[in-house]
């Protein structure tokens, strides 16, 4: 099984060449759209959303993900090798958040030229190099026979978040399609309240901390843990991020009242 | 086979999480997108939409459809047999215009735990509940291995046509992508006039009753029965909704000239 | 293996309804999205995409295209037949662009009744009439089996791209989501010059010509091939079309500094 991410969108024939090339190389090959609607060139948003998705996957997935600013340039191709799965993608970084947390074994450049197209573009390596990649990764291949090792992969920087007095200041990691806004703090780290203080950069609002979005009346604000184990603010029925202007990086203080 | 519905769009992981979830369970299933477009909380488009896709997939084809703004709260989670296939969703009008139109023969609720994921979120029953449930119907567990049979579903309701002196008063069902205007007038209702005398919200139009887009020049409107089996007004090659301003819930009447 | 390419969006049942109705003839086929966010109407540009797209596909594909705005009128419907595959679709231009590249052996009309649905409607030939054709196709029926040979197939005209002193006029093809402008001039024909002048309908500049995006600084403006083969100008990690204000048909003289 192949999964796929990118920030090609749907209506260019681009995702189609990938998945072309991959069926002519391993035409039993399941492959799976993550997404192809990555805002284009934030390696920081495909990098989380590769790393929510890819644990639902079976055992040896190989997960193929594509946002590549530095698309013919210096930039290295690799394979990443954890317990559960293979990635393979640009190394800038949008592989490494899903593999980590998986436990990475092994790297390997993409260098053999007899395991990519025998034409390559400099422009579109997703599908002369990354998508016959993953489609002999697929039938069989080893990391080790794409190329040698490397120890110095580029790792995404997230904000860390900060304990301050009372609470925790953390960032927006992400707004979904319904306008929840999931922020970098994970379950554990929760103030354990039924109501919080949430500063955003510019209000304060004092809201519920719940369950599930019905546990509010409908457009009525809630903080719960969300489905990826973050934290996340919604309106029940309506579009939180939209209310309170917010979008990916704006920084939100929560402390319990 | 199992197809998707949903109000998740595709810029987010949520629909390759439930895809994830459904392939790990039953590696062999063929998992087919009806779409993930409906608009957020929308429970009569999707039971709209469902119910037109439905009869053109295969016996014992397993829908699962996921437009749920109740998740995590007392609402129910279904399995629905009929005569040709398996529904599985939550009890609240999304599976049932599909259903009731295959002939409905049992209806079970999803309580037993070891048919879904070991830990169940309150806000993603799509990939925690939903997606299990279709995956092991897929692998052959029948409707009453979920649980207890109920006999009280919830059930979208649509305005009926009326019939009014001289002609019939409608209403919108649905606006689809190329603005076309389906009403809630079936074939065999529509009076039996090659020009149509059609009443809207602020205007009055007489309009040609024809067979495809085409029988008038680009640009002008047309009315005729779609594909759906509904009546449909159109503008051949250009955008009726946006033309007209209508939305689905508009009253539409419609009279023989 | 099946393509798929339309204009009917993924927001409605339409695409499923072709793919239910495909595997319900077909059940082993492996069904592939190129794009149906084909601009509505548009055979040109769904012509240049499948164009693109088909080259990648294995040996013997089956691709079907639905841009129709003739459905249902005395247009054609047609299975062309080439050395690489079949293509399914109306006779307007649509599947020409791509099967000509193949090289053509021979175009058949569809006709058999016993190899469309029992009922077809007059606006959805796409599953009436093309998704059955492409499921017999893909299960071995022949061009033949489907009606009778024709030879004066409906082809789409792009412009020519011109010689004029001291360079080339050629017009934009198509602008991806990227916001790269493609042109009708083929690497083979582009001036070998490190620096290109290039006119615009409301300004000329002078542009590098290079290999890849990250060549010139981030939102520096570059000429190169893309991966389509044909000349493309575009901002390093931006959005050309939008800063030059540029749409598929403008003309753009280019020509050696």
């Amino acid at each position: 099984m192949i999964t796929l991410i990118s920030d090609f969108g749907l209506n260019d024939p681009y995702v189609a060449e990938m998945k072309g090339v991959i069926l002519s190389i391993s035409p039993k090959a399941t492959v799976i759209d993550i997404t192809h609607g990555i805002e284009k060139f934030s390696v920081h948003m495909a990098a989380f959303t590769l790393a929510s998705a890819a644990p639902y996957f079976p055992q040896d997935t190989v997960h193929l993900a594509v946002v590549d600013p530095g698309v013919g340039t210096e930039r290295r191709a690799i394979v990443v090798k954890t317990k559960r799965a293979c990635f393979v993608g640009p190394d800038n970084g949008v592989l490494m958040l899903a593999a980590q947390s998986q436990g990475i074994q092994q790297i390997h450049l993409i260098s053999n030229p007899n395991l990519v197209l025998p034409k390559t573009s400099s422009t579109f390596h997703g599908r002369d190099i990354f998508a016959p990649a993953a489609a002999y990764l697929d039938k069989g291949a080893q990391p080790n026979d794409f190329g040698p090792e490397i120890k110095d992969p580029v790792t995404p920087q997230f904000a860390a978040v900060e304990q301050i007095h009372g609470g925790l200041k953390g960032e927006v990691l992400y707004v979904d399609g319904f306008g929840n806004i999931i922020i970098n703090i994970k379950e554990k780290n929760m103030p354990n309240a039924k109501m919080l203080n949430v500063k955003l950069p510019k209000t304060s609002l004092s809201i519920n901390f719940g369950k599930t979005y019905g546990d509010v009346e409908p457009n009525a604000p809630i903080v719960l843990v969300g489905s990826h184990g973050f934290a996340e603010i919604a309106l029940n029925q309506g579009n939180a991020a939209k209310k309170f202007h917010l979008k990916a990086g704006d920084k939100i203080v929560v402390t319990a009242t």
